[in-house]
């Protein structure tokens, strides 16, 4: 690029995308969009995946930005198109996932003369639908002829960050002007921490690491928004430490690890063990976890935060203390060297949890309908390496939760938000973030019944996918809280297996079974399929994973009270 | 009920919605929807209409509230569900449409103390979603134990007197919380009209029309919102009156009536007569009249609305002088007294529009390539008194807006938010409304993809309803606009037929239609339907009806300036 370079909005911004990894952008074209995507797909590189609907656009992108440990992207229309994706925005805001959603305007002069356009109320007030925008953005900018890479590049440092969603209205003028081009040459990035509080923060981490015999890490979800997970497991390495992950990090340390604690639920926790060494850990180190019901077992933990080494994205904190300005990569660099230098001693190995595992479970008759307590051993053995496990909220999600995952896998759910219907485009935004892992999805048949329309192009990716429909006739979760046979817990029959050719997946293997022998010939199968497959799952109405029986006591107990 | 009964704020709930008219209620079950749903269901005559999402229960609720002239109803659960809804419920604000939106959420004491609950961003922020929820809503409370009762009928008084959506969240704990039952015996209503201002209005419009030789009304989507629309129509009856209809309120007046004048677009209405009577008029009264761009065929109307009669839902005007506190349905009662009183003399019958009605088209070859020059001739021979025809934005609406109605027949559309994917629910909620019209679905493929899960419940509705989805090969409305060969225009390709069984509708009978001679076939075979039916009808992915081109040059047109 000469000094005098410049391009449109739409392929400026198209550009800073690909810079943050967002290779590829969801949405559906509107009125207002037509010029921002013309100028966007036309740069290299930049790949338009269309979606069926606005709020499986930002679940797709969500689900991109997760695995792909990247930022996502969508873009929508004025009004009708960006207020549909707003359950899916929030998601990404409630679970630390940075999405930019990219919103084609009226022009700047309709703006000013408020004109009443189709999408508005006729009222003239054209910021109605930014003020929504901003309760789910950390930034939140309509482009000004004037000001619009600014403004852009606010929006993207913005977003990386916090690591969640940004919002970006460009008026329909605003998609050709042309900005300056030089501005690409220095990518866009977080700010860096404050070298004298990293300071304080070693200083202090060492004083309190001279006192304490051993290491336990209690890790969260916001570790891997942060693409920190390689270098938090690597603290396993160093005597001394154990690592216990919640559930939204179930994937960051090979549970065969010796230090691996597994996963950590307060309560509902599968081994004592593991509850006690969190619970009672001196120090307990706190990695980007999330404080919710969910995560504690419904507040059943015992170990006290306040007293805790807590590294969070933007701080620091040992006990009362807190480091602002210290960013979660130098805190965990700092945390590693100063573990080294303090030198724990070996801490006895974790009895192995191998006798619990699924996998293991006690031989009974083939041909019993089939049920959660058969259906998750059995998935268990079949996984193998290099599989994405995308585990939709309910039943799915604790029974997955329970699986030990096979290296070079990934978890993929939505503990936190836990909205219904996420998974299934999600999935597609995985597949397509990381093409050499199997997608492998389970969701129960409610939950797909939300956003079903993007089941065509899951199963049209390459990389194999497996969709699980846990066929159970309703919403499960729902019936383990109360009134299971209340009127509201049942949905429409549909049938399954003629959906994939139906919704345009015509390669798609189809398998169904109701029984355990059924299951076992249908994974069977599945090793051979050089496809997608979608396969149905009959499990009865009321029947659901432990974890998830005394997830939705707590919530039944919680309501009642 | 005796001086002391009470029920619970669910049954409570229940009650008034059964009072305005919305027996069926939808949405979804939740965590914290439970025991409210739990309380209204048990309350007889109220029908639980579940919903495969969210947006699609928003839309179905519009749909009848506008087809069956009442309020609608819907409930979701906190932050997922609800915001999931927001779309639709913007819609149906910017429509006029009066619908409930009901959230259950966590209970009041998890909102004092501000607990970090699933479904949240963890941050304690629980009044984040009301205040999205407040954009979108003309009233909008969360209730409280000590006001709950006369919170509700404040949040529906206020929708009855607006027609426009209201919110009410319900914390969990306060679903089954007793109130007094007596105050049921009062019915909610709009407040009256001031009778000074009414009196007054009622001088200036008879001086008024001591002046005027004529009267053409234009009467838009309001008066469908007061269900005014027989009284309007009433109207024509008196010498010397002629009607045009917005195309929100095609249905207003048989077409075949002499007073008549069809359909009013600007500079697109069908004919150069019924524009002229209503550019030229003096005085032109504006009845319910909507004010935007593709109401007055991108603002190429030469009536002057500053010397017009208008009345509105909650005041009338005369070009300077407003009337504040005359509502409608006095305004319009007035209006017909004064032009009894006045006595015009019989205008000229506008010579009738039947050569240029569809219908009569040329005769042509069959076996040609369906066209929409083809199409909807067809349809309007084949169309039979006592239809909902619903026509979903973009080909359909404006194929439909050129259609004669025929008598007791309605048409249901978007024309001002025009939100791709909105009838097809709104098709399920029309035919519960009012289960003796038939309904009549036209919709486009890539419009019917946003919403297909809602075909099953639409399908096996009893009145017989027909879906013809616009086989076109994506969006053929953005095509009109700009780029027609770019990626983002283009949709996977579904096979339409086989939806049906697959979402459950196993009894419907499907069709398909690629030529002018198969058309034919398709719609005679119709007649002999008495179950459900979808046809599929093969169109060029650029091929449109008149009106939807001169729209879109339109839209073309500014978008370029």
């Amino acid at each position: 690029m000469d000094a005098h370079a410049s391009l449109s909005v739409g392929r400026y911004l198209a550009h800073r995308l690909l810079q943050i990894g967002a290779a590829h952008v969801f949405g559906l074209p509107g009125d207002f969009n037509l010029t921002l995507l013309d100028e966007m797909v036309a740069v290299d590189g930049l790949h338009w995946a269309g979606s069926t609907n606005e709020l499986n656009a930002a679940y797709a992108a969500d689900g991109y930005a997760r695995v792909g440990r990247r930022c996502g992207a969508l873009v929508t229309t004025f009004g009708v198109g960006e207020l549909s994706a707003v359950n899916g925005i929030a998601g990404s805001y409630a679970e630390d996932v940075p999405v930019l959603h990219i919103v084609g305007m009226p022009s700047t002069s309709a703006r000013a003369s408020r004109t009443p356009l189709h999408h508005t109320f006729l009222d003239g007030d054209v910021d109605r639908f930014v003020r929504i925008a901003r309760e789910v953005a950390v930034a939140c900018e309509v482009l000004r002829p004037d000001d619009a890479a600014q403004q852009i590049d606010d929006v993207v440092t913005a977003m990386l960050t916090h690591r969640r969603p940004a919002y970006l209205g460009i008026p329909l003028d605003l998609a050709g002007w042309n900005v300056d081009a030089d501005r690409l040459r220095v990518p866009l990035r977080a700010p860096s921490s404050d070298p004298a509080a990293v300071d304080a923060f070693r200083i202090a981490l060492r004083a309190r690491l001279a006192t304490a015999a051993d290491l336990t890490v209690l890790a969260g979800a916001r570790v891997h928004r942060q693409g920190l997970e390689a270098t938090v497991a690597a603290l396993a390495d160093h005597p001394g430490v154990r690592i216990a992950s919640q559930t939204g990090a179930k994937a960051l340390l090979d549970e065969d690890h010796p230090a691996s604690l597994g996963t950590y639920l307060g309560a509902v926790t599968r081994s004592d063990e593991t509850r006690d060494a969190v619970d009672d850990a001196d120090p307990l180190v706190l990695i980007g976890a999330v404080f919710s019901d969910f995560t504690t077992g419904f507040f059943t933990q015992r170990y006290d935060a306040a007293s805790a080494i807590q590294i969070d994205p933007d701080s620091a904190r040992i006990a009362h203390a807190v480091y602002p300005g210290v960013r979660m990569a130098d805190a965990v660099a700092v945390l590693t060297e100063e573990t080294a230098r303090r030198g724990f001693p070996p801490v006895f190995d974790p009895s192995r949890l191998t006798s619990e595992r699924p996998g293991t479970e006690a031989a009974r008759a083939l041909g019993e309908p089939l049920t959660h307590a058969v259906l998750w051993p059995a998935v268990q053995r079949w996984l193998q390496p290099g599989t994405t496990v995308i585990a939709e909220a309910g039943t799915s999600f604790y029974g997955a939760v329970d699986l030990v995952l096979p290296p070079r896998s990934d978890l993929l759910g939505q503990p936190v938000w836990s909205s219904i219907g996420y998974t299934l485009p999600a999935a597609l935004g995985a597949a397509l973030a990381r093409p050499e892992h199997r997608p492998v999805l389970f969701i129960g048949d409610g939950s797909a019944q939300l956003t079903i329309q993007e089941l065509g192009a899951l199963l049209d990716v390459d990389a194999r996918p497996v969709v699980f429909v846990l066929d159970n006739a309703g919403y499960t979760v729902e019936r383990l809280i109360q009134s299971p046979d209340a009127v509201y817990q049942d949905i429409r029959a549909w049938d399954w297996e003629a959906l994939p050719p139906a919704l345009g997946a015509r390669r798609t293997a189809t398998f169904a079974a109701t029984t355990d022998a059924e299951l076992r010939d249908v994974l069977a199968a599945l090793e051979h399929e050089t496809g997608p497959a979608l396969v149905r799952l009959v499990l009865d109405a009321r029947d659901a994973p432990r974890l998830l029986l005394a997830l939705t006591a707590g919530i039944s107990a919680t309501n009642t009270h």
